[in-house]
């Protein structure tokens, strides 16, 4: 954990990598990256998505499809695909509810309370605001996942342009109540890759933010 | 920078404060915070959002009818509102091509070819898409303000629970072109706040993802 990046050089170092070379991230790194991205914020810590990791040449390449043929989906170390969790609201409530049970001493009466507050305002989603909330959480979660990857020397790309559609139906996501927000490969730049050596181009801090 | 947190530490540390103490966040602070922000991933590097930096507090007491009476919505350092830019796309796209054009050595011929690229997929967008697009850059841009603000000790909360039209209007964001997405109070944690050293709840590493 000594060699990480701090923040500001994790987020100095990274980009969106256009090419990544054969090198593979590693099964203790890659269970690092997914660890912290599981510690991002979300909607009442519900956490209201699932990461897809996929290895497979295979399904890469047939994701290509819905991807606009971009090479890099296909040219990675792992895809993963960050999904929407569509299953009932109700009982992602519950499951919840009873992690916080078995972590904390909250009481049964706490625990009423907050199941409450929390199907008043989310119980009554339609199938499209669900997708909304869960959609914020997951780019919440890769905010995340971009600094976590950089602070590992691990380089993304998130790639917002794919066809979710094509995405659901070549994973089967809709089996397991899940539905594609963002795909994002991982690996290590490729030594070719030009854009790593890319001046960063970003508003000017009095451009970014309004004093009131 | 060397007293910074890295990014595994500042996951771990940080939590959504309940309750912030009188300390104020400097403005050297509130800056290298807002800085490392500004660094954030978004949509073809857009960046469509601003950050409505607030320490007036009068006008953080009128956002507190608009928050469902949350106390820590007035009482925080600075309450930063996070909102979607709802500008003309295209000027949007003029804008950063600009400043790509003044940063890097990119030719007239590639930047016709970014600006068509760009605007294909982002000029036919209705209002309410535009604001989906940027709420979701505003939300990647959350994740790292949340990670960013505790590698500098700085606590925040998340709100998302707010009435964002009501924001808007209080804060003449039409007038501006922006739209309330979320808001975030910073500050420093209240020695009595007794969420800080509660066990957080999160899901296992295979509750939260699926290998394929």
């Amino acid at each position: 954990m000594n060699t990480e990046l701090n923040v500001s050089q994790s987020l100095t170092w990274r980009y969106a990598a256009r090419r990544f070379s054969d090198k593979k991230v590693s099964q203790t790194a890659l269970e690092q990256l997914l660890t912290m991205t599981g510690l991002s914020a979300s909607s009442y810590g519900l956490q209201p998505y699932k990461i897809i990791v996929i290895e497979n040449p295979k399904i890469k390449e047939s994701l290509l499809a819905h991807s606009y043929e971009q090479k890099k989906v296909a040219a990675n170390s792992h895809l993963l695909v960050l999904a929407a969790d569509m299953s009932n609201v109700v009982t992602m409530v519950s499951s919840y509810m009873q992690s916080l049970a078995k972590t904390t001493g909250i009481t049964a009466l706490q625990q009423q309370a907050m199941r409450e507050n929390m199907l008043a305002s989310l119980a009554n989603m339609d199938p499209e605001q669900q997708f909304q909330w869960a959609s914020a959480q997951v780019n919440i979660a890769l905010g995340t996942l971009l600094v976590s990857a950089a602070s590992l020397g691990i380089d993304s790309c998130p790639i917002g342009g794919i066809d979710g559609r094509g995405y659901d139906e070549v994973l089967a996501l809709p089996e397991r109540n899940l539905r594609t927000v963002i795909t994002v490969p991982i690996g290590y730049r490729h030594e070719d890759d030009v854009s790593a050596n890319a001046t960063k181009v970003r508003k000017a801090l009095h451009e970014l933010i309004v004093e009131i």
